[in-house]
């Protein structure tokens, strides 16, 4: 074992933080199959309609929006909205030698709003609690990108 | 002050570019936040009817799709199509060592093409004039990828 | 040429593997276009129908959807959510010093199955298939996204 990733801190925290951002985002894709499967239906290509051996019995209905696979899509699609320039952030972050306690309270601190966004919205909670889940990484985004700018110009 | 950014005036040309890449991303959320608090709608999910503080009287039509905030999904959505790929073939393009200049006409040029093309989207230029901007963006990416993946094979 | 990239057989193999990935994903949008501009249509945003140079005869049924250009759309929207983790994955799970022969597996393997899915969608195979050729390039993201976190953490 000769991996790279424990002999920096800032890189194994950011790469434990990033792994499972990764995990979770992969995590939607198959939360989505498994809710088509339960509702037999939430399909979106024309030719999901054909007779297969996973889909015997097709129906026209099965290309309709289907609320319990639109509702994981939805999560999905904030993840594509976050976590890339999440992944990308931390990196260039840890890159301006943050203190350790820093760089692991923003970096871990983010993986638990997305865990707490994720359970407020697969739950159905107000668009007010969604909200205040998803606000703190956003801002946790924006303030390590503000610094990897300012490193990058010397401030 | 430890940052390994400033070593490496490639590294520091593309952790400026990149940051404000995260950041204009970042920021396309809160400008969907901002129109949907000024039209009171443009919702997604049905429970974003629920009677809250944000929204103490709530309407079926706030879930109907709004231009002002469709727009700002659009632009949002395009920009998922292409930095976080920018991110990526950024970051190995540098690391096939190529001439400073070379890669701040690349890299900050994107930026700039993104920025143009925010403006034309936002204000509902014409589908040519947004074209334009997102057409050497995207032979931006295409080229430092192109050589990415020859440098790759020792070409 | 001072390229690091041929120094480590490692990053060689991901930076190949990763700018195919970043070429694939980039075409996907000229894919989009190319459809667009044969059926003249698929079109999204209002100001689209506006007469200009490239649109001599608006009509509104160019915002229709269209089921030749959706389809690329669909194809491009299954990168967005598989290709930029990957990127990340990759490139960390590089940094776990894994034998050559495994990542050179992992990454082109990626690659190949990525190539199958697009083929098997655009070509409109049953969803069977298309999800066969899913399938092995989201486990392979788990996998390495998994090896990560645990090499992140000492395992």
């Amino acid at each position: 074992m000769s991996s790279t990733l424990l002999d920096d801190p800032l890189l194994a925290t950011y790469a434990l933080a990033a792994s499972l951002m990764i995990l979770k985002t992969a995590s939607m894709a198959w939360l989505t199959v498994l809710r088509m499967t339960q509702v037999k239906g939430g399909f979106r290509a024309p030719e999901d309609l054909r007779q297969t051996r996973l889909n015997p019995q097709p129906d026209p209905k099965q290309l309709e929006p289907n609320e319990a696979v639109e509702r994981v899509r939805r999560i999905h699609q904030n993840d594509l909205e976050n976590i890339p320039i999440f992944l990308a952030a931390g990196y260039l972050y840890i890159l301006t030698a943050p203190p350790l306690w820093l760089a692991q309270v923003l970096l871990y601190g983010y993986v638990v709003t997305r865990a707490l966004h994720f359970v407020a919205y697969l739950t159905a909670q107000t668009h007010d609690v969604r909200a205040a889940m998803w606000t703190p990484g956003s801002l946790i985004i924006l303030f390590m990108a503000g610094r990897v700018a300012l490193a990058a110009v010397g401030v």
